[in-house]
């Protein structure tokens, strides 16, 4: 399933070597390196869904996300993001900052779909005239809750000074990436974002953004170019992934 | 079930008569009056819990709650806090300012237990170090779901001034709330309130105040001294609710 890494290629340090393995979660593996600020995370092409319920596999899903995931941080970095991205490592790896997560999913939502539409009982569909923020509280035996401020706070999840810096940028990350994406002819419907602290305990945007984790219509037919085709059986799966790739300007770096 | 209502006694309009009914809720009926801004309220015995899963009925119930509330509407009345309840018209009835109730349950808490000790994996009985605030959206098909603050602006629930102000009335009523049950050996773990607009527009508290809608706990034993104990067999369900009654200072206005 997962590819074994290949030699390293490009600029910077071509002297990285992949430690130990930190963790491995559903969607990538994580793994120490020689330099304790950075940490080597290969993309997985395993799948899951409603909290893990559901499993399977998406052929070369850790190809395109890792490859995505690269692009679109690069993007938002140069509009002035700071985020995790170093550089990538093979066509599933990638090299990144190593950050301390902040327990939470940031969801950022500019029309009604999934978990919001059934929450709220509205039509799939619906734009908000507002983006609508949400934030859920990162823990699989919980179900990943959604929870409110002063839940945040109660819990010490992030201080208040975290908690507005991430619904700022936050909602900077959608400006910008609903305007690449609609470039591509795709309407950003939803994205969950992750941050972590880094040594000297900036706030920087980790994890990844990819069609695992936001959800991407066709402009033109509607079509779900994301995970929802696995959640939902709507076959055409591995073409999604591979569409929002190409859409991006496709061509691998690695 | 429902006491047939009295010869109506005390000062105030004497000639007040009991029109359709209005509504029926799973507590209390709510019927229209002689006057188009007063609505006259039925306390019932009925029990519901976990989204009217569970079904009982409690006696004397009505008689309690409508009593307790009184009492503490009157009290927070005297505080500074404007509410719907004008009079009692009966052991279990009372007459209130009719308004156009926000579909919001706010909730407030001191003490983590019930659905927030469930939803964040805490230990029921953990004081909070400060008040934590919930809203949900008072809709029976739902579930009556948390939601955040951005839900209620894209559902136009409630403008942003009138969320301020409900989550500023809601604090102060907690503060005074605490403070008279604590002067009767009664901690105030959290408790519901419901918000509504009378007709000029103004935001004021509506409802009810009961051990249906608060948690109540004994000061020295800790016993459940409310709705929980019907929620969980706990047995002297009646007692509880006559309990709370009698440290409130007890005897009968009707
Ligand atoms: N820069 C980073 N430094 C350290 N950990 C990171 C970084 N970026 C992401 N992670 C974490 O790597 C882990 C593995 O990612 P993966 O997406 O597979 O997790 P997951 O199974 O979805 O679990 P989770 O529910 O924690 O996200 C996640 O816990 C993620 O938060
Ligand atoms: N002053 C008021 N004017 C108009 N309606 C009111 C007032 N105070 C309370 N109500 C409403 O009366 C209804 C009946 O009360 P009850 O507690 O029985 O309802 P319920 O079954 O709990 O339903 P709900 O889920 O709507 O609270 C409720 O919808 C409540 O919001
Ligand atoms: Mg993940
Ligand atoms: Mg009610």
């Amino acid at each position: 399933m997962l590819v074994q890494p290949k030699e390293i290629t490009g600029k910077g340090k071509t002297s990285m070597k992949r430690g130990e393995l930190l963790y491995e979660g559903k969607a990538k593996k994580v793994y120490l390196t020689d330099d304790p600020d950075q940490v080597w995370v290969a993309y997985k092409d395993d799948a899951t869904a409603y909290n893990a319920q559901k499993r399977g596999s998406i052929q070369d899903k850790g190809q395109w996300n890792n490859r995505i995931s690269a692009r679109l941080f690069q993007y938002l970095g140069e509009k002035g993001i700071s985020h995790h991205f170093i550089k990538e490592l093979s066509a599933t790896e990638q090299l990144v900052k190593r950050v301390s997560i902040i327990p939470l999913e940031v969801i950022v939502r500019n029309i009604a779909a999934g978990s919001l539409a059934k929450r709220l009982g509205m039509d799939e569909g619906v734009r908000f005239s507002k983006p609508v923020l949400e934030f859920c509280y990162k823990n699989d035996q919980l179900g990943d809750p959604l929870i409110n401020d002063d839940h945040i706070a109660t819990l010490g999840l992030a201080s208040n000074v975290q908690l507005a810096q991430m619904k700022e940028v936050s909602l900077l990350v959608n400006r910008f990436l609903s305007e690449k994406m609609g470039q591509c002819g795709i309407t950003l419907v939803d994205f969950k974002l992750e941050f972590g602290l880094d040594g000297e305990g900036k706030l920087v945007l980790a994890d990844e953004i990819s069609p695992d984790t936001c959800r991407f219509w066709d402009k033109e037919s509607g079509k779900r170019l994301d995970k929802d085709r696995f959640r939902r059986d709507l076959g055409d799966v591995e073409e999604a992934y591979h569409e929002i790739w190409s859409r991006l300007g496709g061509e691998a770096h690695v």
